[in-house]
């Protein structure tokens, strides 16, 4: 494999490759005994700050699984560094002072990535000179969902303060939106520059939001984004976490990837997106805990579903969970490999 | 108001009463400085155990705003202290022993409710003598809801290993659930000989299922429930929390009441769901977070969708939040009691 033949690529362009390509959200993680040793010694901080570790990181599942896309070990937070904003740990990320009033937004600036996260783009560097026959997603967080820390000010089951901000502050909201996606697009730009071959942008929090929110709030940062970040030539995929029930405006972005959770069934999702983006996704992770037989046929099952539904990039519908066996991942990946060919079933 | 006239109970038989009736999910709770007056001198366990206590929280919000429904004082997991289960809260819900096998299933029995928990019937018993007038909704979790903590054996954000349960065990599972329904109806049946007026079953976690599996696994246990508790002759209000994106087959249980929350909108709802049922719901309780004149705008935009769209009892669309300010409940039932008449904004 090298990133001419790419099927993880070729999928993202739109093409249907030779074969199912297969990454794994999350899959630099807590499940992976070797992950588990890098950070006996060092904190997560540091591990992303540190552009060696969070290389190395990032390469463990690749290594291991031979994984058709690797992704860059970071935090979505990262890039709000250079924003002005003080941001701990603990071990969720903790803003001190949570914006509430169209003051704390107007302090705000967008960071230059270059100057603020260089860490970053060096652990792209490395990663790119160490797997070269390898893409290398890079990735942030939607708008939308950094807003929701930024408000909430931690983490929170349904951030039901962020969504009052949209409410009360309309117009501080749209401009802190847009300050992010400004601040994304740079981190974003950065990394394509960086070697990058593909982008993600993680929408962890949109399923809280109503469509017609989600149009208001979302869709103009995401419209920015995309129109930024087109620019760069490379894949863009979108991921809107809980999205099932706005996928008709997600289709309206026009972004190359959409990815799934997995409450939208593939087909369906296919009828209201339209014959063009490819779909990532979406097998439960929860499917990993289950015996092998089950697994794989539930693998299975999905790859059949795909076939008929246009570019698929095979992944889970949401992170790996932490407790998740190895032997499950590797049956997976093998599956994927060996049944989701041009050829399938037949 | 008295009981024959409750625009409440008119809206759950499906008739179109004089005025919108309002209660709000978790009304009695925290928000209110009389419960965590309350809550100083009891813990929240003892609360619920304590007929007289629970019965003053349940009337508390009634007679500070005029609510058009009490909803019992209780927990969600109060029912299942007689199926064998060891529970603990910490303050969450805690299960020493988690139910991972089906082994741990055949250990379990469904649970007597006048032995295990006749504290829940003498609160209602309590709560129909002081305040007759005020229909009260006696509650259960759903199977699915109360399954999700006896296996992953905590609250959790995604229940994975709930999910994952589904899929290893799918036999011991739907016969869990089949517990868990028996033991919630005998739970329903008992509120309502001790006085209830409406019966109303939490479905917290549904929406963490795709659609083919709230159908293979759901259903059966809702169907179950519902044609145990038509025959108490009351109306039974269903909340599938996240649901949007299976409501055709929550149309199939035809409950008397569908509650929705504030990600489906009640046209679209109403569109899916046919004519019959009731729809409670769905103001985003973030919207209370609102300074008051939007909070206002968007409830009366509410009530007006609401009138073409049949039956309708207002509610928030998720229990209210804990920091939520009193005079912003004040303005709301104000608003929903002098804006949501038949008569509406003409």
């Amino acid at each position: 494999m090298n990133l001419a033949n790419s099927p993880f690529l070729a999928a993202c362009r739109g093409e249907k490759p030779e074969r199912t390509p297969i990454w794994i959200m999350r899959q630099a993680g807590r499940y992976l005994p070797e992950y588990r040793k890098l950070r006996e010694k060092v904190d997560f901080l540091t591990l992303t700050k540190t552009p060696e570790l969070a290389a190395e990181a990032t390469m463990q599942p690749i290594r291991r699984f031979g994984m058709d896309a690797a992704i860059l070990f970071s935090d979505i937070m990262t890039p709000l560094e250079g924003m002005g904003i003080e941001l701990e740990f603990a071990p969720g990320p903790i803003i001190s002072r949570p914006i509430r009033r169209a003051e704390d937004v107007e302090k705000l600036h967008v960071a230059d990535p270059e100057e603020s996260i260089p860490f970053v783009m060096e652990a792209i560097r490395i990663v790119r000179r160490e797997i070269p026959e390898t893409p290398l997603i890079g990735f942030a967080g939607a708008p939308w969902t950094l807003f929701c820390y930024l408000v909430q000010g931690s983490g929170s089951k349904n951030f039901a303060r962020a969504r009052a901000f949209l409410m009360s502050e309309e117009r501080a909201a749209s401009s802190l939106l847009d300050i992010l996606a400004r601040t994304v697009a740079s981190s974003l730009e950065a990394q394509a520059r960086a070697g990058a071959q593909a982008l993600m942008i993680f929408d962890s929090w949109a399923g809280l939001l109503d469509e017609g929110s989600y149009r208001r709030f979302c869709l103009p940062a995401l419209s920015l984004l995309r129109s930024r970040l087109q620019k760069s030539g490379l894949p863009l995929i979108y991921f809107p976490y809980g999205g099932a029930h706005f996928l008709a405006a997600v289709a309206e972005l026009g972004f190359d990837v959409v990815g799934l959770d997995w409450r939208s069934s593939l087909s369906r999702a296919r009828a209201v997106l339209g014959p063009k983006p490819a779909l990532q996704g979406n097998l439960d992770p929860a499917a990993l805990f289950a015996p092998r037989k089950e697994l794989i046929r539930r693998a299975k099952a999905l790859l059949d579903e795909a076939r008929d539904a246009g570019p698929h990039i095979f992944n889970l519908g949401h992170g790996i969970e932490r407790d998740t066996e190895i032997a499950a991942v590797e049956a997976l990946v093998e599956t994927v490999h060996s049944y989701g060919t041009a050829g399938g079933h037949s």
